[in-house]
């Protein structure tokens, strides 16, 4: 079985994966980019060329960003990481965030109450809305991934949905050293989480520290 | 001007310094020991008699609970630390979870809306029962603290109003990877406070990551 992986989430020492107040012009409200300036500074991202032009580093928060798309076949993404928009669409004009040739190259499962057509972008990026509790999203997600493994691409109430559901094989957060106060929190309803995953930790010399919690083999006969 | 200091103090994933229900048995609430327990695996913690007799371990673990006598001259405490009861004292027969010799050796200041008379016990500690606000309280510990450093010795809510009141000039917090979902939280209040600090993170084998706030030095002229 293919496994459902969650990359370069980043949160803030308070818990928080986006701040208040998402606006075209701010995806992560008052956080700003805060959340994601380290992931900027890596290769990775630069050669999304989204995030300036210079070669990018190269050291752990690369090795970590970097293994964003190895072997996935698919992402499965929450509204609000689409777009700004909440509710029925009042056209279907807006394409994301990403430009015409997007930076996912593959099918993206977009979660939403109010379905749309199938977007199909430059680079083989398809936009699949879908009206499904978790366990169904994947199950069309893993229809789509050609044998790959399915991303939970994020915000932080479609990450804590899929962990509420028992759904993630690998979660990999990035806690960056700042108190936001107010947001959308990831932790919350979660307690004990911990039972189910091996987590280690590692620290950057850009201040964030990296975790990863791996699901736990389940028990041999 | 002597420091303030906070060490030790253990924090879940999410952000609780404590969890729900302390009462006389669960000091910590549903969390038990677990946010300690990295801490007591210490030489120093089992230097203060209270948890097992073994050596106690010398890695990063103890090179950091080590740090928290060190120059120390008086702690300041809130009640719930100090003992599960609340309201006016019924009896003042409660001297407190560490027995007739407690580990501090030092002047304590205990915050607390009901006054009692100072409770003096073995080995140099003496209870001070204090109702002030947080700088008042530190003016007063200041005087007890013969030169020494102020400790602010938790729980949560003592922490983060001495976080608020801008007073904490260390600040050590150990990230144990479990989430809680319900307690005390540190962070709360506190939106920006990494503007304020330098911030370290160390991982450690046992599975926490120590925080280190330190202060930043005030702007030359």
């Amino acid at each position: 079985m293919s496994l459902v992986r969650v990359h370069n989430f980043s949160i803030s020492l308070d818990g928080f994966g986006a701040g208040e107040g998402q606006t075209l012009e701010t995806p992560f409200g008052h956080a700003g980019s805060r959340l994601m300036e380290w992931a900027f500074e890596t290769r990775t991202f630069r050669e999304m060329g989204l995030h300036g032009t210079t070669a990018g580093s190269r050291g752990v928060d690369e090795a970590f960003a970097s293994q964003w798309g190895n072997g996935v076949g698919v992402e499965i993404m929450g509204r609000n990481k689409f777009g700004p928009q909440r509710g029925p669409w009042q056209d279907e004009e807006w394409k994301g965030w990403w430009g015409d040739n997007p930076v996912f190259h593959t099918p993206v499962v977009v979660l939403t109450h109010h379905p749309r057509p199938v977007l199909e972008m430059e680079g083989g990026t398809t936009f699949h809305f879908v009206d499904a509790d978790p366990a169904a999203a994947l199950e069309q997600a893993r229809a789509l991934a050609d044998g790959g493994d399915v991303r939970i691409g994020g915000g932080a109430a479609t990450v804590r949905q899929f962990l509420e559901a028992d759904l993630i094989d690998h979660l990999h957060v990035v806690v960056v050293p700042i108190i936001l106060g107010r947001g959308e929190r990831l932790w919350d309803g979660l307690e004990g989480l911990e039972e189910r995953f091996d987590i280690e930790a590692t620290p950057s010399p850009s201040g964030v520290v990296h975790m990863v919690f791996s699901r736990k083999a389940a028990p041999q006969d």
